[in-house]
């Protein structure tokens, strides 16, 4: 199989947007069409994500929509929905295309618009992603069943909420330097300890937003990619599933298609968790992003919340995670977060991440998380 | 790239159910295994379509909930939605894994749910699948785009309202011979010309139903479908799309996309319109049918409507269109429409389909369109 690199990327400020999900990726796609120096001709196909689009947008069927938009009607266009990990199940899928040879240059992304809807249907569009013959008729929205993560995790491993809450600092600490990002500020752990809870035990500052926001790649063949002066390689690119019912969950405390998904990744790249210099990783809730830690690799299970708290994964520490401010202070807009990561590993990777630079990363990685752990997608990428 | 074919078939009775979509997917993929003589265990992804899950059935991320009905809770899932063209974009998407070498044995599918709804609501979902920024706030929802369509036509080629109401005779008497077809009952040319209007010219006769369904297919590599007694082969398969925007449309009498997709598709087979022993294809309308077998070349452009007043698309006619009944006769669950033809054609190369057999079908094809043409899917497909 041919191997594929990126070598272009586009994202729109995150936040509140009075455009619809596609206009907001035509936005995306032309800043990262423009990135990569190609022709918009040469684009061969379009990956789109997109997850609530139906409910909050009377829109389904985007992709020929985000395709006319951007001038580029006549070409394939597929739309893709794993929750969460909507936009990254599209760019595996992209991965494929190209490297079996069948296109050389595709593009890939997605967006979501949902601040134009009253939060209690937001939220109830996004429990839409969860079980709906078991879970949403008791109410278990996404903070009750990361509650319930967490729960389990401070049980077994004697995980704290002042460890969850250094997640929320430390992210929004990087978020800050971040111009994309919904929230440039920076907090301190007694807010985030002091904050409402919203489902024990997490609190209003262990979660991330609702956002609008829109995010694309162009991902292309390796003959295309060596004319390009700075080509990010995907290493490897895999997916995961789990049973889609808590109740039959064994261990809350692990997301084990994490575990098989990094596993897979690995294998394709050839890498381990200890080549891994910089990662964007989905912390849609602080306890999300200790248990990808664990489960990533980088730290024993059970010991993510000491790495929060001792630092290990800020920026200069052992293994910085979510540069970028990750969801919780960039912004989670479902269907384009997957794309968004790969954006900022792609950033990275470049050099070009300005205050937030992870110094000389060569490799990086993104994980992407999908309803109730059910789905999850990890990548690789490396420079030259 | 390696050959991929398709070793088992399995669908639901299509109708009205009382059961999930995702319900009624394992049982069409329980008789889908089944048929391919596989081990469940060997299945190493899944590919699932629907469409209206989030509005009709409160349920998103359907790819693990599928897979978990199915006690295949591990492995890598995907659900797609490309308007009614849904299971056939996952099908072709599902070909290039196994073709690329990811996989050899994958399970790809769809299923919809919709007779639970009211009609209004379910006609109100539909047209999400059009643009909702010009087309749905007009009220142009589907009968109404393929009303214009047929006035293009009518005008264009002098196509009438009886030769229409032929490819509905006829698709009624195909699918008296399918045991899972929906309606199973022969209607008169009267039956269909004195129906009620629906969108002029198009009349309740000339329309296919809402229906709930599921289909299944399980896709092998070369290998393993050697190991098996009746393989049949992926020729090619295409996707082509068109603008989102009916006014943007340069002749309605036309579906580009059809025209292109078939190109491709015949491109990768190495064969052309006239190889072509059967086809099931998209006749969400009576008008529908004409203008594809037009697209696809098996009938100059504007002389469709008198093949079918000439019983040329008939079962024992020049070229056989839609024995299984057709969306028309035998139903259309959206997300499952595209899977469902494949397991017609697949049937009719193996010399299985009973009282609606083509004889000495070797080479089929499907097609399958998405919203208001702007997205089509083409395959072919070939026994030894």
């Amino acid at each position: 199989m041919r191997r594929v690199a990126v070598i272009g990327v586009g994202l729109t400020r995150f936040g509140k947007h009075d455009r619809t999900s596609a206009e907001l990726f035509a936005e995306a796609a032309g800043e990262a069409i423009v990135d990569a120096e190609i022709a918009p001709s040469s684009i061969r196909a379009l990956y789109y994500g997109n997850v609530t689009g139906g409910e909050g947008e009377r829109q389904l069927h985007t992709g020929p929509l985000a395709a006319t938009l951007l001038g580029l009607a006549d070409i394939p266009t597929t739309r893709f929905e794993t929750a969460c990990a909507t936009s990254h199940a599209a760019f595996r899928h992209a991965v494929m295309e190209v490297s079996a040879g069948i296109s050389d240059v595709v593009l890939v992304g997605g967006a979501e618009r949902v601040l134009h809807i009253p939060t209690d249907h937001a939220t109830e569009y996004f429990a839409y992603c969860s079980d709906a013959s078991w879970e949403q008729p008791v109410g278990l929205t996404f903070p009750g069943v990361f509650a319930l993560i967490a729960r389990a995790h401070m049980e077994k491993h004697g995980t704290t909420e002042e460890q969850m809450a250094h997640v929320a600092v430390k992210n929004h600490r990087h978020g800050v330097h971040n111009p994309k990002a919904q929230f440039r500020k920076e907090i301190t752990l007694e807010t985030v300890l002091k904050s409402a809870y919203v489902a024990d035990p997490l609190k209003l500052f262990d979660c991330c937003p609702f956002t609008d926001g829109a995010a694309a790649v162009v991902l292309v063949s390796e003959e295309v990619a060596r004319k390009h002066r700075r080509p990010v390689w995907v290493l490897g690119s895999a997916a995961a599933s789990d049973t889609m019912f808590m109740h039959e969950k064994r261990d809350l405390a692990r997301v084990t298609a994490t575990e098989r998904a990094a596993r897979d990744a690995y294998r394709q790249a050839g890498k381990g968790p200890e080549d891994v210099n910089v990662v964007e990783l989905h912390d849609c809730f602080t306890i999300a992003e200790i248990v990808a830690t664990e489960g990533l690799g980088f730290f024993e299970p059970g010991t993510g919340g000491i790495a929060a708290e001792k630092g290990w994964t800020s920026l200069g520490g052992k293994i910085p995670v979510n540069p970028s401010g990750g969801l919780k202070s960039k912004g989670h807009p479902i269907g384009a977060t997957g794309a968004a990561q790969i954006c900022e590993i792609v950033t990275q990777l470049r050099g070009e991440a300005g205050p937030r630079q992870v110094d000389g990363a060569r490799i990086g990685l993104t994980h992407t998380l999908g309803g109730n752990t059910a789905t999850v997608l990890v990548s690789l990428f490396g420079r030259d």
